[in-house]
């Protein structure tokens, strides 16, 4: 089968042993996968990722157990060994042991078909559309805020970032009725928030009041010290993306402002799926190209552009 | 009268005008002062600070409102506007526009005497001595972790660090019933508290074990990234010592494992006083010398050697 692999120094369309359904798992064929930010970062050497990439998807189960067979389905990413403390606890996100799709020991989905263990698999509803179901991995990275801080409509939330991730994160904050305000740098992204009642304001018209909860969704090096600087003291600090945590960085205004920092990765499928379907959060507007899976490397290079929005690869 | 002025390149005991009384504060005639860490920061340039240095203190209000008179004190550091929003809900710690004893534009303790708002004393009761009452500013800080977090007996808890703020913060965890490990470096700090009944290893011994909650007081530049490594996912991980944090740092490891980093800092003195006079924390083994005000550049030295326990200046 066809399948964008990375090995190491490029990211090529070639071909690949077509997977099986082993215990406990099942085939998806893929129809739609997209592009993360991640994926360009493992392309730039981070976890030394070797394999086929892709962890966002949407497909069809053709082999596996009878329950699961033609059914539409997302799948949860890590991959835990399912004994440890961690698994045991429904945690296999933080698996010691764990692999993770198309980001550490485990192909991803960015081919024609992808193995993934039955307990990962989530069907999707009737009523969200395929392209839409790509969103469930990144959304559920969104909600995993809530999981992790109560954010309510006492709050005043700042959002660094109107990439991919900001957007949603945004739009999920929002709905638990918190005062969000979105500080980007692409107006027409910002229409788009605004149109949901989100407020927002261009990053050199930002007036940085002190928030009480500030998301780095910036994707840059130096977000995470803006993001510091826009926390109020004994404020909470969502820190989302990687690629800005690998700087280095002066803890000491934390200690100082008495700030909290909460390291926020991949979150539960499930409050994802349950607002695609009820529409709450808006994603269409969120996809910015879409290429055959035979043309993937391009679709990496076309989500590497500056603004660019969700690329979907047509793997049907 | 006499203190310990740091003119921003050496640290001299010289005469400096006596304080009086003004609207709202007392002077205090200092009995006993405590140096802390912080104050070998600012002779390191820490802040900018110029002036009387010093901010754990005990003595008794010589001139003032008539209801403190003759009163045995300690005082909170932080000379909050009182007009602020942090001011107006009891956070005068966080006012933006505060000024801390011997630490941020205000005169510290290590002198004769020592002008403090009224609404910053705590008064002393009876059954502590003296000696013990300059530990209410640091033990004040060790009771914050347990104001920003919720330790229980079901939590195990790290403190990397035997130094004065590892042993009042590893006392007053202990307090909660938690199981507490304490990581040191010499021997005598850590057997004070395997006496007390707290599990305690040589470094150079430690299992390594992750642990829910794990406090760094080490005051060292590699103590972030050991902390880090010791905290389970999804832990929490409490800084405390501002000379660690200032060395730069990689956060990613905080969104992949999502690890929570809370600074802490100051604290209410009110847990502080009560502990201490029920006795449940144990302060007077942690006296490491005492120094008459007129050598208090001598007490600087002597804090500053390796293992060095709290030395106290006599401003009596």
């Amino acid at each position: 089968m066809r399948a964008l692999y990375w090995d190491g120094s490029a990211a090529r369309v070639i071909d690949r042993p077509t997977p099986t359904a082993g215990p406990g798992t099942a085939v998806v064929r893929v129809v739609w996968a997209g592009v993360c930010a991640t994926d360009l970062q493992l392309c730039k050497g981070y976890l030394s990722f070797r394999g086929t990439l892709g962890h966002e998807f949407v497909g069809q189960v053709v082999e596996g157990p009878a329950e699961w067979m033609g059914k539409r389905v997302v799948g949860e990413i890590n991959f835990g060994c399912g004994a440890c403390a961690e698994c045991q606890r429904g945690m296999a996100r933080h698996c010691a042991r764990r692999t993770v799709m198309g980001i550490l020991d485990a192909d991803g989905a960015f081919a024609e078909r992808i193995e993934v263990p039955v307990e990962n698999l989530h069907e999707v509803p009737d009523g969200v559309r395929d392209e839409a179901a790509v969103f469930v991995e990144p959304l559920a990275a969104a909600f995993e805020i809530l999981e992790q801080v109560h954010v309510h409509a006492g709050l005043e939330c700042t959002v660094l970032g109107d990439g991919k991730l900001g957007l949603l994160v945004a739009q999920v904050l929002h709905l638990t009725g918190a005062r969000v305000l979105v500080v980007g740098k692409h107006a027409a992204k910002l229409a788009f928030l605004a149109k949901r009642g989100i407020a927002t304001t261009m990053l050199e018209s930002w007036s940085k009041k002190k928030a009480d909860v500030v998301v780095e969704a910036t994707g840059t090096a130096g977000g995470f010290e803006a993001a510091v600087a826009a926390t109020r003291p004994r404020g909470k600090l969502i820190l989302k993306s990687t690629v800005a945590a690998t700087a280095p960085q002066d803890l000491a205004p934390l200690v100082v402002q008495e700030i909290t920092v909460i390291g926020s990765r991949c979150g539960s499928f499930a409050p994802a799926l349950r607002a695609l379907r009820g529409g709450s959060v808006d994603v269409m507007p969120l996809v910015g190209g879409r290429v055959p899976l035979r043309d993937a490397a391009r679709a990496l290079e076309m989500a590497a552009r500056p603004g660019m929005l969700k690329v979907l690869i047509d793997a049907s």
